[in-house]
């Protein structure tokens, strides 16, 4: 591609996610342009269009793909539609940017790794934790040496409430919805692979969950290439809202990142000192990461740089939480190399 | 007016404050546009027009003025200009949002308030605190009783180092520069008028404020119309970075707001437990209050809602300074009503 | 003195703050043993007597001077005969602890301190908060030029609750029974002696205060000889429990201290995330200073070395507390010098 | 036993942990007296009686089974004598305090739970932990329902430094040695039985571990028969000192403890924030704690109340510890009814 100084990006959905990508490539992605939107719903592709004063909308996100002025997708839709977009949209030439997780099947997450790969295409898949300026920050700090050597990685992440029961019938179960996000951030902040998986879990927030196969409630235990041992505890409902927190301790010292408060203020009286809850939930308490992602994948396009979080990422996340699909339900410690 | 969608603003000065606001105005605030930019210096006038893909740009805010498209003006140039400026938008009809201060003398505040008044025009000066969440949460919180009856306030405002020469000569001085923010937080905290003043104050930070008769570190004593008793603490340099906090306390508890870290990471090793410095400086600190007061001024306008802060109440804090400059040149409490 | 293993020590007073360094002195002092204990009830003494078993109990403190063996008193009994009691015991040549304050009028203060100086005794006097191991710690981080120049000196010291109408009556006032230590710490920490007051008050918590002719509420302004600025304030009700902190702001950074809270659990549900309120109240907070200042005592008369809280101390900060007491009552800042 | 106002205790151990115990008794237990000192190091056991003025030392402990007028034993000595000595204590009628662990076999701990049985004496097992005041207030928050139904436990227990070589060889390992307390917390806390444990672990700290054929660095995950998944994790060397935290997570809410600072100071400069490293080391962090137990010990016996850790508790506690030694062997998850 020649120099541009910006990008027309299509949109494919119109709901949740869609809405907020929306949003801070109109406002704060300075070097794209949203150049169509497309849902099927075609009233929700309107609107959003007509919120950012986007010309074109559609019901059929084929619309996107033939046209030729649109440099790069955004598949924001509904997780069963990711791989076959992906294929689409690599044979349009179209770089691609994904919400996670590409598909809940090893075998269709390579078809459309092998498509983006066919077709040259750049493809970043939405971890977007990844660009909290927090977790980055870590990142840096344990590439600067102040952790020394790794020994320990422990992760917290837990939800204020439990998604609806559509949802948790199609999500995968907690490991390949939810913890998905906690493997890729150990493999981020690490820069180690994990070689095995210890998983032991329940349903303890919601039976709702026993009736989908599903578990609520899980620690994982992980065993990585560098020696670190890691350690990961998740629920579907903490009352006191979005927990999100990480720890690395190694032979220099240990770095903690706590809830991000929604303010500073801090009131005591006579039943104690109380302070704010988490941010809640991760479309605020991610906010800045989201755009960070963007922003990323818009300069690796333009500029030419490497993809951060790419489609292989992607795919080694989503085999991490198989093998712990598989150890919950083998009851042993379970290999990477035995899931193909 | 009639109901409008949006309405077009013409910003005049370029530059840092003008920046700041011009980019909120463009990425944050749907319902305004940028119309035009004015500064004396065309070429800052220019390079900011450019970013925002504004079509308008002068070396004349004349131009702004004459512009019958235009419903409101951002006087955002030096303080010496501000009356003036105000004077001209309210007779051209624009409504008027202005950097604070108006002026650093009675005469000249009360012409421009007149003129705003004469004109019947919208006009907010900009104390963006009173915007940032958190103060705007304290203030909330105190309104709601969890405080019970006032009887203490500590404001502690420190900047990171003192600003340049040039500016520090023209500045007004500490109490009029900088803490007349601490001033008009009082009033807004507290809802009650300051009936008393007594500041002691020295040079301790940098001779160079000696040079211009002025200080550089303050502690301020308040006694206010309800009864309650505020202390404020200032310094030019404060090396740990900018220091804003407050602490209210009543019959009912106490709520205090802390500096905003950069991020919740803590790191730990052998010489201690590290967290981040405050958010530094204003422009970074203050980022979400200087977008959320000029939505507050384009609702204002569209809404015709009043005005969060009025001209009246800068001129206010600017009493309360000038106050302070009495009691510390006579070494005495000095009372309101004797600054005329 | 030859060189002893331990003193003899005789206290006088068994109430609330007798039995605490009654406890001090039997458990956490080896080298010192409660030779008699007096009060004027004698069945407090007997009982308090009995618990640590101590032989020798009185209602006259006569016989406590009269007895040889004891090289030292503890002077512990109500204010109102803290001077007479160190004149008896300076003649009977006993070294002397006595409780703050000496008295409320500087004529017997000083009539006091002319016994202790010619008798030529070791007179140590209770401003316990010198020997937190927190103060005592910034105090040395002060030292270690850690903070650079001193600018700013922040005192909040506020009582969870009033004291008993009698006491009130009997008090002093504010400043001569509260406000001492926050006057005497700030000697403490800034190493430099306070040149000028300004006072502000009023009677917010209790009109019993008015009745009295005391204020509970007040912010005190200090200018100290090093150029160093200070700000006290106090309440005598502070919903949340005692209210123990101090500011230290120089040119080399700052350092802060928090109130102690009696165990560092966090806990956090749908309301916000809830610690402990501050340790309550001084007896128990301030545990471990008064036996440290006991400790100091004892090593002081055993190994020769100088008393950290002399008399002289005590009297300074009470001249400090009369002068912010013209303070409030002429409404002009006051210099020291002008307290005869 | 009749209604005794005191109880005579014999100490077994003059060593570190032997001189804790003997100053906790001498001045923090007024209803116990130490009425003999045996170590077999003869010169440590006078010392130590020297210093508390306690008549009678031995090198042999058999003269304090043999004195009558001794109620109870501390046996405070090395690892390999704990059950030889319950035995010959319970042998002889004494009530027995004993450090932790009783032994490193079943065998010999089940023959010393016997003779303890058998004799009817109380015996209590040095857990100190569960006496640390916020371990227990979690205890108690725990009851009182604030957590609702537990769903995860997370203890982090980590030592500032590595034992010497010497402890490290006949140490048992880390399970049995330190996670030992970790497993008793967890079953403190939650009130119930582990019922599956599955530990990863390796030398990370230094290679000395190796040579003993133990590890430094661990995650263990335990299921407990509520339902209760609890993870723990261990290493040999915080740089940044003691480090013991626990967070327990459930349907009503989180409590966690943080680390204990030994102060409250704060320090800001231009480097950042910093605070104390927690309270180093175990001594110095559960001084309170170690007192307490004694105290309780002491209670139960004079009271005839229930002791509040028993050798059973101990006995499981190191069931736990074996079935992670034999997880870690076998790379999998092990049930505590496979050990025998």
């Amino acid at each position: 591609m020649s120099r541009k100084r910006t990008i027309q990006i299509g949109i494919i959905g119109a709901g949740r996610i869609g809405k907020l990508h929306a949003q801070n490539l109109a406002t704060r992605i300075p070097r794209a342009e949203i150049a169509a939107i497309a849902d099927v719903n075609l009233k929700a592709a309107q609107q959003l269009a007509r919120k950012y004063r986007v010309e074109n909308f559609h019901d059929d996100y084929q619309k996107i793909m033939e046209n030729t002025s649109i440099d790069a997708v955004a598949i924001l839709s509904s997780t069963d539609t990711h791989a076959d977009l992906m294929i689409a949209a690599a044979k349009a030439g179209k770089h691609i940017f994904c919400e996670k997780p590409i598909d809940l099947t090893l075998e269709k997450i390579d078809r459309a790794i092998a498509a983006v790969n066919q077709a040259g295409v750049k493809c970043q898949i939405g971890f977007n934790k990844r660009f909290d300026p927090g977790f980055k920050q870590l990142h840096d700090m344990i590439r600067s040496g102040k952790i020394g050597d790794l020994h320990i990685l422990r992760i917290t992440s837990r939800d204020p409430a439990p998604p609806p029961p559509a949802f948790i019938k199609s999500s995968g179960g907690l490991f390949l919805d939810m913890t998905i996000h906690d493997f890729d951030m150990t493999r981020f902040l690490s820069g180690s692979e994990v070689v095995e998986v210890y998983a032991v879990g329940d349903v303890m927030v919601d039976p709702i969950f026993s009736k989908y196969g599903d578990i609520d409630t899980a620690i994982i235990t992980l065993k990585l290439a560098s020696g670190v041992l890691a350690t990961i505890d998740n629920s579907r409902r903490a009352v006191y809202g979005y927990d999100q927190r990480v720890e690395i301790f190694g032979s220099g010292g240990m770095a903690t990142i706590a809830n991000n408060p929604p303010n500073m203020t801090t009131y005591s009286n006579a039943r104690g000192v109380v302070t704010s809850k988490p941010t809640d939930f991760f479309l605020e308490r991610y906010l800045d990461a989201y755009a960070a992602e963007m922003s990323a994948f818009v300069e690796a396009i333009l500029d030419d740089k490497p993809i951060a979080v790419t489609a292989t990422d992607s795919r080694i996340a989503a085999v991490i939480a198989m093998a712990a699909n598989k150890s919950l339900r083998e009851h042993r410690p379970v290999k990477l190399s035995e899931i193909k």
